[in-house]
């Protein structure tokens, strides 16, 4: 369940921008504030089938979003293989003696993390 | 001119899925396979005003797009830093005499030069 609600925040962050506001709305409530189904209704004046709908509908544009452009997906695989990556340097910065060295291994080591946050 | 046609590439790259079948078969005879827009004209069975308003609709769409996601932007940026990361390590490898620590950089290049690919 948790791991549904990290998936979905995910997918808001890519391809939130493609949702009406009435649907941005109910799945930041759901998906990051954490609301259920019952408050979000109270809440909007609306019915909890209506939430559910709109929550429904707003996932399915999502993952047909992410069917065509995979960008969760390589977002994943991004951060994993920059994450190894930047251990392997951590480990090698180390052992090393040579200044020279260490420094441009350090200046590789910042792209990548740099690499992560974009 | 040419920077155009290689940006417009990139678009089609990343955001051909959301055009129509028209508008792909347009923006590729233009942008790929260069034909101007009268010989597309010609072999379409269309008229040249047709294939130039198709083609900017389907400019205007992938640029739009790129507004929202930015995809082609990103790409470019992680190619340029990810370029950068691997020359360096291409230096610091042929100046390295410890094999482990050479095999740990050259670890690290394989994922960087993967990273490029996907």
């Amino acid at each position: 369940m948790l791991e549904k609600f990290f998936y979905m925040n995910l997918l808001y962050d890519f391809y939130g921008q493609f949702l009406t506001e009435r649907q941005s709305e109910i799945v930041e409530m759901y998906y990051n504030l954490n609301y259920s189904l019952g408050e979000i209704a109270e809440k909007l004046g609306i019915s909890r089938q209506g939430v559910h709908d709109i929550l429904k509908r707003a996932e399915e544009l999502m993952l047909d979003y992410e069917k065509k452009l995979g960008l969760v997906n390589g977002y994943t695989v991004r951060m994993e293989k920059l994450n190894v990556a930047i251990k392997i340097l951590e480990e090698v910065i180390v052992g090393l003696s040579d200044d020279k060295v260490t420094e441009k291994i350090v200046e590789v080591k910042n792209i990548l993390v740099s690499l992560k946050e974009s």
